[in-house]
């Protein structure tokens, strides 16, 4: 790994150009020890890694898209908390075949997201290692405890919303697995399609006026519909009820299932990696919620609702309980660790 | 990964229970989609990462040892700083052919370092990978930024000074490598070389104590003397001129480096991983700085000084100049990245 300092030279100041109007929370960035930042309130932090193979695949994801999709991926479960964005770091396993091209679009993949969410990229580490991985922490603020969102606190009577149609992903997945299903759709659902695999954006305006209106718990859809909505009625010991009659799918997501001989009501559910978030919201402010939503520009559906009790109620758009267990098997992500 | 969650949940409830004790900053951990921490002065964050065949080698690391020395390695950041350590985070990739027993034995080597240096364990996600590695984000604090020691700061005429005797971990692993090579030394000796690989110990206290005797300028000795002194020079515009005749060596280390074929003082210069402090310290708080090392139960030792200048100057004992640019080359680890 010759020159490698020059390049982690070059690295960084395509990254940092990136965060450098994210505030003047960042006292002093990558090229010390630590990174050091003025704290005030709360932080709340958050590991996301992906590595080549399990959660990407370097023959179909372009650099740039490896990249902005580990930060994405990140700053989402921020966007969960309903927390302000402030800073990330990032992990690099290098393997040896791994272009110095490649290397450099990943690295303006990621600073591409950090300048849209304002994000400073304040700190990393680039190790040599024989898979390319890249493990994020991302850290967000908020004024006070309260202002944030967690997954616990869904109450019997709540409402259940989505911030946006599912299935996208998994569908985009199928098509850049398989290009011959691209005959399904046309070029433009393609691309949207594929761009929901390999571009997502984190739902932070979205999860700030959720916390705003009042949400009471709120995960974002990393996993899948199936896998997450069960993890908010672990956290609130309450019952969700999903009717997927009611969750919006992605334009495309039909056709593309239908050719790849997928159920694509599975997709929806269980497909993961739309980065939606799924929120519990009060009946008496799902209007404010709904209105603020549209307002940032999403299509927020109402898919169900909390009741006593414990676990999750898959509800298929022909009326039948789905057999939910079976559906943590169809991610191709690894299921999610402590975090 | 069938039963994974059963074991996140067990993985969980050890590593929480070592950082119960550290403190109230803590408001919702591991388990929500983001850890929340109440914020107060600033913080220090530092990535450090290590990987399977690159920085360890599961055939002759037992599994605590893997875990424990990558928290080490992070908390050393923050000890090169003077912070106060508070919470780390913690990303695995779990090749499949990792054991759930030394999965669990990393999670018990973390949770002792943890424990010692009452970190809290706040986080941390689990991947399917190809290859073992820990990334791991740990984050210090301090009441003011001027409470905080950087690279930056040494000034000509500055003494340096190291917290303890190098070249230990660089004979370790040639001990660990090469079992053979044990007779050059006794029993004890041995042991407690490959302890020095094996069970880094962050110097915590030190760089606490070397912060508040007014140390300008700090750096944790993880690629070796020559190298990182060459940071501190970098970082501070200054040239640094090291006489290796003064720098401690750790008993056995000549020895074990006779037998192997190589030369001790490289070992010493150059052998990274021994994570004792080089510090920049102002002539007249050299006497505090030292006594409050001793009083913290450290061998220091004076090794240098600080010119106007640039660059590194590393005098070896015979008093001619080393070449300097060959040594980056003798460490083992990848080059450190960003921070």
């Amino acid at each position: 790994m010759r020159g490698e300092f020059d390049l982690i030279r070059r690295l960084r100041e395509r990254i940092a150009a990136a965060g450098s109007d994210s505030g003047d929370r960042l006292l002093i960035a990558s090229g010390d020890d630590a990174a050091v930042t003025a704290a005030s309130g709360v932080s709340a932090t958050s590991v996301d890694c992906v590595v080549d193979g399990v959660h990407f695949r370097r023959a179909t994801f372009p650099p740039e898209a490896i990249g902005a999709k580990a930060l994405a991926a990140a700053l989402s479960d921020l966007a969960a908390m309903g927390a302000d964005p402030g800073e990330a770091y990032v992990q690099v396993g290098l393997p040896d075949d791994l272009s110095e091209a490649a290397l450099i679009g990943i690295a303006d993949g990621l600073a591409e997201v950090a300048a849209q969410a304002r994000v400073a990229v304040a700190g990393g580490d680039l190790v040599a290692s024989p898979v390319l991985f890249l493990a994020i922490t991302a850290v967000g603020h908020a004024a006070t405890l309260d202002r944030l969102v967690t997954r616990a606190g869904a109450k019997a009577g709540d409402v259940l919303l989505v911030t946006g149609p599912l299935g996208g992903a998994a569908a985009g997945r199928l098509l850049l697995d398989r290009p011959e299903l691209e005959r399904a759709v046309d070029a433009e659902t393609a691309a949207r399609l594929r761009s929901r695999q390999l571009r997502p954006l984190p739902r932070l305006a979205a999860g700030s006026a959720l916390a705003a209106a009042g949400a009471r718990a709120m995960i974002d859809l990393s996993d899948g519909l199936a896998g997450d909505a069960r993890h908010l009625a672990e956290a609130g010991a309450v019952r969700l009820v999903v009717d997927l009659g009611t969750v919006p799918t992605e334009r495309g997501v039909a056709e593309v299932a239908r050719a790849a001989g997928e159920d694509a009501e599975l997709l929806v559910a269980a497909g993961g990696e739309d980065y939606e978030l799924l929120a519990a919201v009060g009946p008496d402010r799902v209007e404010d919620a709904l209105t603020s939503l549209r307002d940032a520009g999403l299509v927020p559906a109402l898919v169900g609702g909390v009741e006593a009790g414990e676990g999750l109620v898959l509800r298929s758009a022909t009326g039948r309980e789905l057999d939910v267990r079976g559906y943590d098997q169809v991610s191709s992500r690894a299921p999610a660790g402590p975090t």
